[in-house]
């Protein structure tokens, strides 16, 4: 693969979100270049009516379960969680593999160039990562030891996985504990010394439901923030996934900590989880919030662009105001606030990192002009990314990336594998 | 453009909603075969491992509006309004029919080949129809003579152009009153007139706003559906927008009418309206009710794929209830449903018309394929979509709709005509 690039012609979207014009030259994972450059390099990309911008930061997914879409919808909450189990029960780490593939491929399609991940058999999705050539965040899952599946103690495979793949030029190794309702504070706590310990992030579920907190109550005398103060688990390496039944304090003790929230409103939405994220006390507090997409069992797919327009319009239909979440914010909370929480070194500048992807300018949605950022928010689909380079590297060129086909074939092929019923 | 053509090897989505296999047959714009078919057509479409299913059909837009996507978003109500007017103002014949244009090559390119619509300068859009082989049924704005931008009286003009579309193959005009407060109840009266001595259908916006319900009961003493019916307008040739803030006992009136409805979540949602539109009691009452984009400045775009996720997302966010819209219920909004709202001869069946689609099983979206419905409700976009055939014309072939590259163009070009500020 070319490691230079020259992108001629672009529009690019500035780390203001200010739109400019030029070339931009690519060398060696880095941002070499901007503006009228004229050197050769490997590969030229003429992007005339294309636009140039920042490679979308996917907070929170599963990719191991890329082989379960659509193989578990529309029940009730109780049936639902039974069939999955049911089906996860027989997921091996080749399944999740191809399943991680499949995702990774439609990550890399819709224009996300990194993305957090939490899910079983995680060194498969380390090495998707590799194949594919897309940076990954992956928390590995920390459960109790009696609802554990792993083969020997979580923590003791969570440090072998970081051992593996530390300063690995694509993939950062975390520790994920799951929930609290999966993982005692016992356990929380020794998670949170690990990733201390390793220098790490953390990657978790937190106040997603009703249910949860009312447990948590029930359980531990405390509602999951202040429990997780209390233990003194949150800090600035926390990267909690949903945040959705939260309160106003609570939000004062999270943004006091400095914490990072991945929103996922589809996932939200369709899992019915109630109530709506008070991402407006969120920005008030001056929360970092990014957002994902959750997995393909509770979306069902994996597209930024869909998440950006699913973010802004719950939280206009909730307060009934047209201006409480706006295009710009969206787009915001999907790159720069979602690189933010990782801490990745981001945008189109001088001396970034590589991670971009171009937008035909010329698909329908994206026409007319009037507003570029309105355009990619409620408008487009996943679909008016042309090319994404991560890390310097073109992993996707004219909507085409190697090896699909038989990521697709392997997909339906094995998909058949766990058939349930 | 071929008379017959030959769609070989596809799977077929039936009537209801089973899937099928084989070739279907399409000969003088009718279906005249499906099964194993050993005729020779004009063209033959290849469509191993794709689906054929009837296209979309799109309840409620405003075509005319294309060249706005972008053009005001994100303000609070009053500045949003006092926006649109001034950019509406500015809007020609020539600009109505480009943005016609470029709303229909959406919709063609999204897998929609009927749609409803009401909106300024609609004989442009009948035009656009023409050229570009979709199916409208385009509904003439009456508004209260004192509020028109028309030249001469709207219902003069409704009839001409009822009289100028009237047994069109593709154009079915109709009478669109806009709404109760535009539209006082002598004038509603007479457009209902009209509607019935021309034997053809009302189309309006009903019950969008709680503000329009509060004016609409402090003007004439009623709520907007009783006052409907005390003038005796409500029947089953009617198809009300949005319908969002209705009762349960309006939701009775309108069942015993056999009214139709458009629901338009997205749209409720990005403008903020409100209220979720009690869709479990109106399919209690059964009540046909549809699904619409609404305009792209409210959307912003017209992929009815789109739209059926919306619609199922956030009737299960609102009720608390993974179960309340199932994948299934919203591909019956999108097709079925708002086929029966229009009186469309419809369905992948023999000697139906043959208004179909090709979507492609093996893009990233559609796969694994546990659940096909469920991936095209939940996972897909319109960009899944690679062929649509309307009225037995191939209107779209691999993705590419004749003459599309010019009305890009047109439309960046003239959409700066009315740029303000």
């Amino acid at each position: 693969m070319a490691t230079s690039i020259l992108i001629t012609s672009a529009r690019i979207l500035r780390p203001d979100f200010t739109l400019g014009f030029g070339d931009i030259y690519i060398e060696d994972g880095r941002i070499a270049e901007i503006g009228k450059v004229s050197v050769e390099a490997e590969e030229t990309i003429d992007a005339t009516n294309k636009l140039a911008m920042p490679g979308l930061v996917n907070l929170h997914t599963h990719s191991g379960m890329g082989l379960l879409r659509g193989a578990n919808d529309d029940l009730e909450l109780a049936p639902w969680l039974e069939r999955l189990w049911k089906i996860e029960a027989k997921l091996t780490p080749e399944l999740v593999y191809w399943g991680s593939m499949l995702s990774l491929l439609e990550m890399i399609k819709t224009g996300t160039t990194t993305f957090l991940d939490m899910y079983q058999d995680l060194d498969q999705t380390a090495k998707a990562c590799e194949d594919l050539g897309i940076r990954g965040f992956l928390a590995w899952p920390i459960v109790d030891e009696d609802k554990t599946t792993q083969k020997g103690k979580p923590l003791d495979n969570a440090k072998k996985f970081i051992k593996d793949w530390k300063n690995h030029e694509l993939v950062t190794p975390g520790v994920g504990p799951h929930a609290i309702y999966s993982c005692n504070p016992e356990n929380l706590a020794r998670a949170k010394d690990l990733a201390d310990k390793e220098k790490t992030f953390i990657h978790m579920h937190l106040a997603e439901t009703r249910w949860e907190n009312e447990t948590t109550l029930e359980t531990y005398g405390k509602r999951p923030v202040p429990l997780l103060d209390s233990i003194g688990f949150l800090d600035d390496n926390d990267i909690f996934a949903h945040g959705t039944w939260v309160t106003k304090n609570e939000i004062q003790t999270l943004a006091k900590a400095q914490v990072k929230i991945a929103h996922c409103p589809t996932s939200n939405m369709k899992l019915a989880t109630g109530g709506v994220m008070p991402w407006k006390e969120m920005k008030e507090a001056k929360l970092t919030v990014g957002l994902g997409t959750d997995s393909v069992v509770s979306n069902n797919n994996l597209d930024m662009f869909e998440e950006m327009k699913f973010a802004a319009l719950l939280q206009k239909a909730h307060r009934w105001d047209q201006a409480v979440l706006n295009a710009k914010e969206a787009l915001q909370m999907a790159t720069l606030e979602g690189a933010k929480a990782l801490g990745l070194d981001y945008g189109l500048e001088e001396g970034r990192s590589a991670d971009l992807v171009l937008v035909d300018l010329r698909s329908v949605s994206m026409v007319p002009h009037h507003d570029l950022i309105s355009n990619l928010v409620y408008s487009a689909s996943g679909s008016v990314v042309t090319h994404t380079v991560v890390n310097g590297k073109l992993v996707m060129k004219d909507r085409k990336v190697e090896g699909e086909k038989e990521i697709i074939e392997q997909a339906l092929k094995l998909a058949q594998n766990f058939l349930i019923e």
